[in-house]
């Protein structure tokens, strides 16, 4: 602490921590802003402790205050939910960055909650493992981050979520207790399985503070592609076959549709189209194996049958690292690509995924009717069913406010028939981002009543005082 | 309904369900016997609704009269979830036996309760998917039972445990509020993961009526192999080995302990020892592939760097698909070998892989030290750290009581050593049986108390009458 005149808690929780474990509020501006401005910070006070006892004291210590505690990781998320609105203590895991074992035997490794994803990637890898998740802001997010939002990404196709690459958590609960459930194990029937509560909560019932985290074997090959289609089905119906044809070890199944694509082209430097035309839409694919040299003739003949098909219309092969580095690159410039298009509607949806043409179609339909011209990008996991649904103002609208996309009401008119479509397929509004202040009362509106009175049950005897991340979520 | 003098609770009960919906206790007896014999029910009435709808009203009257109710599925629980000891309504899911849907391009079905599993995967291979979990009882455990408890099986190393093939449940609330969780999504974070409760709960939260299971390609080539080797340490290298040569291919990575194989070949009949020399342990192991042709050889280079390196002393590769079944014969028979031995006190653990030769070491040192001469019978899922640890009373020892296996004290004195153990490395007293009536007690000793805590609340705030299968796991 280097602030001269500290408040009487910043020294109470000095005292717990030690000077370094709290953070001059005023010093704090990067914690204190989302990354795209569109949540501010009005902490209490902002605390880091560097142990599980001492996340541990602080919170006993807050429930003595009854003061409300917000958790903050790497500060990416897209909702809000690392936001401390309202005068709770900011609660930083970043000094808890250890990696506390590894054990390539076991496929598993143990990592505090502040380590962040590069890092835990990187100590799998030291061991000849893979920890696979992979998300666009890996270099900043944290561990208890990607815990509390169940994040997902790329390879959730193959690997699956945040939620099926935890064995084990260790939480310090809203009244300072510890919880240990540090389990490597994969299998343990012995009662309810409350890491599953923790995961996806939103630090909304106590904070996680270490995981241990399921690990792989090393992918020794990888063929990347990527293919020009005429439209959505075929992409469903590629998939389909890409697995058959592979044998399950489609890895990624991204879609990109046409207009999305032409923003990359278009927006970022150094981009050029693969392919010789332009395709209504576009799948980038990505096939790993376990095994050197088994891959890329099956995928020519797959990709070759497919044409034949007309499934695909034209495709390319990466043929070294450099080129499926590259058609990685259009695909995560995505959002950059878009930036100097104007502010921008963003929905994170899933469906079904043989849903996910006919969503496609109903939601465009329903967006022009609310706003003729208005552009809609669509991208995102089609092997998972999830797309990121983005709304660009019409061309010739000029609009630099990020919150003042249209005017509020076609906003909401838009948002709104977007939702409706997705609740008609039996979809969710909130894919992979989570709810955090963003979603709450979409949620709230939408989800099944039965379903939101049984979270709100949890929530109340789990946090009966109301003081874990208020307002987020629930 | 066919007794002559219904109740006034069975009468009441027909007006929901019907006639056919209400089973006479008196006619009832193999739903009223654990199949060893171990627990026998007493209920006030055995209802089975053939919808959700009546299962709901069911669940609205029960809470009414205040009574008790406990589900069963397929009656093959091994720890008596399934059992009304107590008077409790038997609520059996055996009437809601429909396969709602089967959409092979989202690799997901929706089937009922009472489907059983065999069922379940018949479905599935009719549309050219695969629903991987199998476990022995897999004719007569039911989709209900398997979520409820959270199977594995011999599966998981390569497809998770039940919780892991679960994607949405339909389920009935103690005050029959019907929840439709029946998502197909594979992504969706707009709240608690409220499924994952009532995945492994025992019915102790409500009643799952309906499930949408994840499906996968069927496999187009499978390798068994069957191995000597000279101790479980060589067994966890050669799982490592395995996996890095086949590049991630083992689906199931049995072990059989030389004392169990040994039984085998002695009392199943038409048994014959597939290698020329016997050895301190076995592994069976099976690799799949979804494209044909490619794992044989792999196969053939591992064993034979496995033999060149004495991890295996010597090993068959089943050349066709009747000598695997044989050597799959053997380890299903593990139960039935046992059977002539005389009785046999069970434990079914896990631990973190590489504890595993410790365990057993530690194990069979302390079960020696309480009964010289019993006979460890040690066999399991090694791949997902899972052992089945039988013990049968020495060999001269005659004993016919199955509860009576040496007598209480000494049965005491080594269960808990054995649990000693096992908590020593971190690991589980019930791996995947789960804790019903038998194991109660013993996880209310030694699971943590923070956990069981959280446990207790969550079942206070969710069945706050405490009607929902009492007694059982907590």
């Amino acid at each position: 602490m280097t602030i001269d005149n500290p408040s009487a808690l910043e020294t109470d929780l000095a005292a717990l921590v030690g000077n370094k474990g709290v953070i001059p509020i005023a010093e704090a501006q990067p914690m204190l802003e989302e990354w795209r401005g569109r949540w501010h910070g009005a902490p209490v006070a902002i605390v880091a402790p560097s142990t599980t006892e001492e996340v541990s004291a602080v919170l006993k210590s807050c429930a003595d205050k009854r003061l409300a505690v917000t958790p903050q990781g790497g500060n990416t998320g897209l909702v809000g939910g690392q936001m401390p609105t309202n005068g709770e203590v900011l609660l930083s895991l970043k000094r808890m960055n250890k990696i506390r074992s590894v054990s390539p035997l076991d496929n598993a490794m143990v990592v505090e909650a502040g380590v962040t994803l590069a890092a835990a990637q990187e100590a799998a890898e030291g061991h000849d493992r893979l920890f696979p998740l992979s998300i666009g802001s890996e270099g900043t997010c944290q561990i208890g981050g990607i815990i509390s939002t169940n994040a997902g990404g790329v390879n959730v196709l193959r690997y699956g979520n945040t939620r099926d690459l935890v064995l084990g958590i260790e939480a310090v609960l809203p009244n300072g207790e510890i919880w240990n459930g540090l389990s490597t194990l994969r299998k343990d029937n012995t009662g309810y399985d409350l890491k599953q509560l923790f995961i996806g909560a939103e630090g909304t019932l106590g904070i996680v503070t270490a995981a241990t985290l399921k690990l792989f074997p090393q992918p020794q090959e990888k063929v990347t592609f990527f293919a020009g289609l005429k439209d959505a089905a075929a992409a469903v119906r590629l998939l389909a076959k890409a697995d058959t044809a592979s044998g399950g070890a489609v890895t990624s199944f991204e879609f990109i549709d046409g207009p999305a694509f032409a923003l990359v082209v278009k927006n970022i430097p150094q981009t050029r189209d693969p392919l010789s035309e332009t395709y209504p839409t576009y799948v980038l694919g990505e096939f790993s194996s376990g095994r050197k040299g088994l891959l890329e003739p099956v995928v020519e003949a797959f990709l070759a049958e497919a044409i034949e098909s007309g499934d695909v219309q034209d495709a390319v092969i990466a043929v070294n690292e450099t080129q499926a580095n590259a058609l990685w690159r259009m695909r995560h410039a995505l959002s950059e690509a878009m930036k100097p298009e104007g502010p921008c509607l963003k929905h994170d949806v899933s469906a079904p995924i043989t849903c996910l043409p006919d969503f496609l179609r109903d939601a465009g339909a329903a967006v022009s009717t609310h706003c003729a011209g208005a552009r809609v990008i669509a991208f995102g996991h089609l092997g998972d069913g999830n797309v990121h649904y983005d709304i660009l103002c019409p061309e010739n609208v000029k609009n630099e406010d990020p919150d003042g996309i249209f005017d509020t009401s076609v906003r909401q008119k838009i948002e709104a028939a977007v939702y409706d479509v997705i609740d008609r397929y039996d979809g969710s509004i909130s894919a992979e981002h989570g709810v955090g202040l963003a979603r709450r009362d979409e949620v709230a509106k939408r989800k099944d009543p039965v379903a939101l009175s049984m979270m709100r049950n949890i929530k109340s005897v789990l946090d009966p005082d109301g003081r874990m991340n208020p307002g987020k979520m629930l």
